[in-house]
């Protein structure tokens, strides 16, 4: 592996995105990325007793899901790393002793899934590794009760508020070859703005993907215009709003080719107020409309910026403001 | 990287520990280790208002004095690992975003550092990294409200319970030589005997102390035996029985060359029951007793076996099993 300026690293060895699984909830399956988005749910508890149980089962389908698209069995899995919202990364966890193969949990929030697809990079180019699967969810109802407040007591919702999504995406990395290739990656900085309003996650995580961002180019002397696909996890309208204002500041300028994946994830006839959220949100669109058009060789490279906020309640109950993270891949087709 | 066997990684790079700081409570302060245990704080709040924000100040002294220590400065780390017991890991996002240095968010319970230190030496396998900070610490407050009840309540302890330590450790590991070399890695995979009990961690954590150690010692075809010292995280007094007899079972011997270090942390006056726990448990004994050990050559090749309970409250509450996880380091003395 290469250090390239700073921050960015570049792999030297292959590291290749040879399966993909994704689910997502009929909220998501009625969005922009309806068709790509091809493996729903009606049942959000998935037959289960509770939302938390049910996002391990979707988790459990995600997995399998990826591992099956690669063409390999569980037991060709080295590595298993990922996480997802819940305190402790409980769905996880769960869905990890079921698998039997060794885990370890990321807890990057929204920005789970770069950041363990980042470690696995990085982990093909050190050797011993022929297979690591990376995965994440994240479940409205479940994170609603933990994060907020729950369901029963129907609370309004501020109109710079965004929708956790039911949803998620996993991945099997491998050195064999296949048509999407992750290429550099940038480990972001964590950053705090001084946002204590724990609905408006989109303006406390744009300063991250900024500094993430701002950091790649300088490291690899690129542009906005370099790719053909600059997606941002999970900002909203507003907090991209915000990332294009302070991008602007430092001399970049996010054209038609930057999307945020929480704003344009629901149609706008389904009242998210600034979009969606949550690990799940980045990791499903990435595992179907961004992959698809990769392996279409419509995009022939892509960064995938996903964020994370990364309060808790208790932090935020005692006055704390929200400290964000912003993890970056690159992904090429070839 | 070098795979031995099905789950155990050689690495072929240098990764040395060149820097290493501590921190602990009274109590910890007054335990076994008291020689060892240099830097000790008798106000367990920093001066700050809460439990949260006093442990926050501890983890940031801890990566400091490790960064002192290894002869650099907060500029010279190229990423910064490691996680905390606190939901979403806060303690250490808010030293992260004060240390403005590439940050990845490990949750991995109790076994935080040797899963920290474990991706850490295969990113020095890789290439581009030159120093890499991991870190961890526990506070026994801030755990007892967020996993149990607030102290103010006055609950009663079981008997086979454990007493979280306030205390952290934190590592620079670096490819300048050094005296102690990180050799050998084991991720481990997610154990569930079915434990249910909250307060039971040493039992519910046993299997999976068991089966990383069993597949290490059939991957590397060793015994405990060839090790000067083994020792696990913090099953405490029950938990390490119980291992004794799985791995018995198993067909090995843990023999004088071993202790938990958990069941070995608090003095028996000190009455805590089972012993210590917490992910600053290892991680603090690691940074001092161990590493001291280790710099004097009277250990000459140590197994680290940290293990995490990966249960929530939420999962607990309903109803279901402890999930466990123990991730192993080699260290050797050189």
């Amino acid at each position: 592996m290469k250090r390239i300026g700073n921050q960015t690293l570049e792999l030297e060895k292959e590291c290749y995105i040879i399966g993909r699984g994704s689910i997502c909830g009929e909220k998501e399956k009625n969005g922009t990325y309806k068709n790509y988005m091809k493996k729903s749910v009606s049942d959000d508890k998935m037959g289960q007793k509770t939302f938390e149980k049910g996002e391990r089962q979707m988790l459990s389908l995600i997995n399998e899901t990826a591992i099956k698209n690669a063409g390999l069995k569980r037991k060709d899995i080295d590595l298993y790393l990922g996480g997802d919202l819940m305190n402790q990364l409980v769905s996880s966890n769960y869905v990890a002793e079921a698998m039997q193969v060794p885990f370890v949990g990321i807890y990057s929030a929204c920005s789970t899934i770069t950041a363990s697809i980042g470690i696995a990079g990085c982990l093909f180019d050190a050797g011993g590794f022929k297979n690591i699967l990376c995965s994440t969810i994240s479940h409205f109802s479940a994170a609603e009760r933990q994060y907020r407040y729950p369901l029963e007591f129907g609370n309004q919702r501020q109109c710079y508020s965004q929708w956790t999504v039911t949803a998620g995406g996993g991945f099997v990395l491998s050195q064999k070859k296949s048509s999407v290739k992750v290429s550099k990656i940038c480990f972001g900085r964590v950053q705090d703005f001084g946002v204590v309003d724990i609905a408006n996650m989109g303006a406390a995580m744009a300063p991250a993907a900024c500094d993430t961002l701002c950091n790649f180019f300088a490291d690899t002397k690129t542009k906005p215009n370099d790719y053909d696909f600059i997606a941002t996890g999970d900002l909203g309208k507003l907090g991209s709003d915000i990332l294009r204002d302070l991008i602007e500041e430092r001399g970049f300028v996010l054209g038609q080719n930057y999307i945020d994946i929480g704003h344009s994830i629901y149609s706008f006839e389904e009242e998210s107020y600034q979009g969606g959220s949550g690990a799940g949100c980045s990791a499903s669109v990435l595992a179907t409309y961004i992959m698809d058009k990769l392996e279409s060789k419509e995009f022939k490279k892509v960064l995938v910026v996903a964020t994370g906020a990364l309060m808790s309640t208790t932090s935020n109950q005692q006055g704390d403001s929200i400290p964000s993270v912003a993890h970056l891949i690159e992904l090429v087709a070839e």
